[in-house]
C-alpha cells in the first residue's frame, strides 16, 4: 500500500451508445461537455492543456488528423492535440498517454475523449474497417474476421476444459441484465439463457448473442494531476496502476489460442505499481467484444483459476450483487462497441461507481476497481486501476 | 539557461528514402536495428519498455493496430506499444509521447519508430489516403489536395508580400544541394533555379519542384531519461524543450492563409520551457511537404520576420554553410517524405549533426538544434529542441 497515485479523473461524460442520428462532432461535443459539466467545483476550459483523441475514424468521416477536431469541439482549438490508434483498446491507451502527461508534470490537465461513428456505412465498409485492425497479411485477406477468431478461441477453450454453451449465455443473459439498467446502453432488453442458446450461428461455437453490436457514442474523461485534483472535487477517483501490453498481431503466431498474453502482461505492470490487489476489487469492467472474451480476461486478469471463468460465471459471483461484478454497465456486449468510445466508457462507469452515482446499477460501498480494454483480436491490451480519492 | 533536459536520444536509425522494394515490416526492422547498433556502448533491447509507431498506415499493409508489429519487429513482442496518428506530424507527436513517458517516470528507454510505405499503390488511392488527413467534410469532397491548400497559400502570400517564384525555387535548389549529400535521400540530383523555375504547373504558383515526393521509408530513435543517458552513450542529444499546438482542421475557418497558428503555438512552447533561444540554434529541419512551407515555417517560428523568409533565403543564409542551415538532410522536398516517418527522420538528422557524423553535410560545430513537423495543412504541429549533451 501506499503508492502515491498517477493521476486523478475530476470529470466524466457519456453520451447514448446506439444507432445514432448525430454525427462525430457532435458526439465528441456531447460528451466533452458532459464531462466539463460534471466537474464539481465547474472547470475552466482554459484549464484543460492536452487532448488526446481515442478514434478508428471509422468509416471515413475524418480518418487523419482528426485530434485537432477533438480540441476545436472542446472549445479549445490550438490546444496540443494527438490521436490515439490501438485499434479496440485506443480508448485505454489514450488514457495511459494521459496518465503519463501529468505524471511528466508537463501537463497539468487532460481532456481524453474517445470517439467512434459506425453505423452510416454499408456492411461491405464495415466489415473492412473492422478487419483492419487484425492482422492483414495472413488472417484478415484469407478471410477471417474477428467473430472468427473469438469462434477459433472459443472453440479451442471448449476442447481443453468442455462444453461453454451455459457460460457464455450466462454472461450475455447478466450484461443483457446490467444494460437495461443503464440509460446509456444500446439494448436495454434483458434476454433469457434460452434466448442466448437460440441465437443464430455466426462462427461456432458462436451465435448472436454472443457477439457485441455495432454502436455510435462517445465518453469523455478530464485526468489531473492528482495533487491538484481537490481543486476540482472533493470526490476524484484516483487512477492508482497502469498497464499495457502487446502480442504478435496474427492469432497464428502467438502461444496459445485461449489466453490473451498482452492482458497478462498489461495487468502485470498495473498491479505490480499499484496499492491495490486483485482482492481489494469491487467491480471490474473487462472487454467482452465477444461472450467468450469476458471468460478469457477473467482467467488472463487472474480474477479466475484457468479453465473456472465459467463455473465462475454460472455461479453468480459476476452479476450484480455477487462477489465480484463484471461490466456492471452492460459491457461491450449490451452497452455497445464504438470502437474508439469503448476504452473511455469504461472508465466512465469506474467514475460513476466509484463516486456512488451508478443508480439502479451501483455496486454497494465500491472503492476499487479496474479496467481492461483488448485492441483486435489481442495484440494489444490496456488495463488499468482505480481508487476512491 | 539551467533548465534540465526532458529526455535524452542515445540512438538513431533510419533507412533509404524513396520508391522501395521493402515491404514495411522490412522497413521498420532495417530502421530499429540500425538505431539499437548506434547505441556506443550497446544496448540489450530487453531495456525498452515502451513503443510508439508514428504511421498512417498508408496504403492498408496494416491500417490498425499496427504498433503491435513495431514491438515485433524491434524483437520485443509483448512490449507496451502505441500507434500515434497525427497526418504528417505524426513523428513528432510520438517523440513528444516518449518524452513524456520518460519523464514521468514511468519508462525508462522508449524506442519511437515511424514508417511509410507509400509508392505501391494506385494515384487515385494514394490521393485518399492523403487527402484524408485534410478537412474531409469541406475540403476534400469538394476537391481541394495539399498542393491546392499550399497553392492557395502561396498565392495569398504573393497577394500580401510580392512575388515569391525565385525564393521558392532557391528552397528547391537549397534542399536538392543538401539532398545530394544524404546518402538517405530520395533525391540525390542538384538542380537549378531555372530547372525548378520551368517545373510543370501543379497548383499554382506552386510547379512540381515546389512539392516533395511520394516516398517510402522509416526512421527510429531511442528515447531515455536523461539520467540514463551516459550509459548509452559519452554524447547524447539532449531534447531541452517540447512543443505542441492544434489548429482548425479546414484552412477556411482560420484566422490567416499565410501562417500556421498551430506551429506558433508549438514554438511557444517549446521555447518557454527550453534553455535555449532562437539565436542559439546552429540549423533547424522544418516541414518543407512544399517550398511555400518552410517560408512560412521560417516566419511561424520567429526565424524570420513577416514578410521576409523570402529574402533571407535568397541572401544563402538557410543554406549549408550560411548563417542558420535549414534542412540540411534535403528536406521533405529532397530527402523525400514517408508520411509517418518524417518527423522522426528530422530528429535523425539532429542526431547526426549534434554528434558530429552529418558527413559531407556536416554544419560545423552544431551544438543546438530544433525540429518542426507539421500534420496536413496545419491542424497540428510539433517544435522540438536539442542540444549536445
Amino acid at each position: 500500500m501506499g503508492r502515491a497515485p498517477l493521476a486523478a479523473v475530476v470529470g466524466a461524460g457519456h453520451t447514448r451508445f446506439g444507432a445514432l442520428a448525430e454525427g462525430p462532432r457532435s458526439l465528441l461535443r456531447q460528451a466533452i461537455d458532459q464531462a466539463v459539466a460534471s466537474v464539481d467545483r465547474g472547470l475552466d476550459r482554459a484549464a484543460i492543456d492536452a487532448v488526446y483523441l481515442s478514434t478508428l475514424g471509422f468509416s471515413g468521416w475524418q480518418l487523419g488528423n482528426s485530434s485537432a477536431i477533438a480540441a476545436e469541439e472542446a472549445g479549445r482549438p490550438g490546444l496540443p492535440a494527438v490521436r490515439v490508434e490501438n485499434a479496440c483498446a485506443s480508448g485505454g491507451f489514450a488514457l495511459r498517454l494521459a496518465v503519463d502527461a501529468v505524471a511528466s508534470g508537463h501537463r497539468d490537465l487532460a481532456l481524453v475523449v474517445g470517439l467512434e461513428k459506425m453505423t452510416d456505412v454499408t456492411n461491405a465498409r464495415r466489415r473492412y474497417w473492422l478487419g483492419v485492425s487484425g492482422d492483414t497479411e495472413w488472417e484478415r485477406l484469407a478471410g477471417l474476421t474477428f467473430a472468427g477468431v473469438y469462434g477459433l478461441m472459443a472453440a479451442r477453450y471448449e476442447h481443453e476444459y468442455g462444453p461453454l454453451r451455459d457460460a457464455l449465455s450466462e454472461v450475455a443473459v447478466k450484461n443483457h441484465a446490467n444494460g437495461a439498467l443503464n440509460p446509456n446502453a444500446h439494448f436495454r432488453q434483458p434476454i433469457t439463457r434460452d434466448q442466448a442458446r437460440a441465437g443464430p450461428p455466426v462462427a461456432a461455437p458462436l451465435g448472436l448473442y454472443d457477439c457485441c453490436p455495432v454502436s455510435d457514442g462517445a465518453a469523455a474523461l478530464l485526468v489531473v494531476r492528482p495533487e491538484l485534483a481537490h481543486r476540482f472535487t472533493d470526490t476524484p477517483v484516483l487512477v492508482v496502476g497502469s498497464g499495457a501490453g502487446s502480442d504478435y498481431l496474427a492469432v497464428q503466431d502467438r502461444a496459445s489460442l485461449i489466453r490473451l498474453d498482452a492482458t497478462r502482461t498489461a495487468a502485470e505492470e498495473a498491479f505490480r505499481r499499484a496499492p491495490v490487489g486483485r482482492k481489494d476489487l469491487d467491480l471490474v469492467e473487462v472487454h467482452d467484444c465477444f461472450t467468450i472474451a469476458e471468460l478469457l480476461a477473467l482467467e488472463d486478469l487472474a480474477l479466475a483459476p484457468r479453465g473456472q471463468a465459467g463455473p465462475l460465471t454460472l455461479s453468480g459471483a459476476t452479476r450484480l450483487g455477487g462477489r465480484l461484478p463484471v461490466n456492471p454497465d452492460g459491457g461491450l456486449k449490451a452497452k455497445g462497441h464504438p470502437i474508439g468510445a469503448t476504452g473511455v466508457s469504461q472508465v466512465y462507469e469506474v467514475f460513476l461507481q466509484l463516486r456512488g452515482h451508478a443508480g439502479a446499477r451501483q455496486v454497494g460501498g465500491a472503492e476499487h476497481a479496474l479496467t481492461h480494454n483488448v485492441g483486435g483480436s489481442g495484440a494489444t491490451a490496456a488495463v488499468h486501476l482505480f481508487s476512491r480519492g
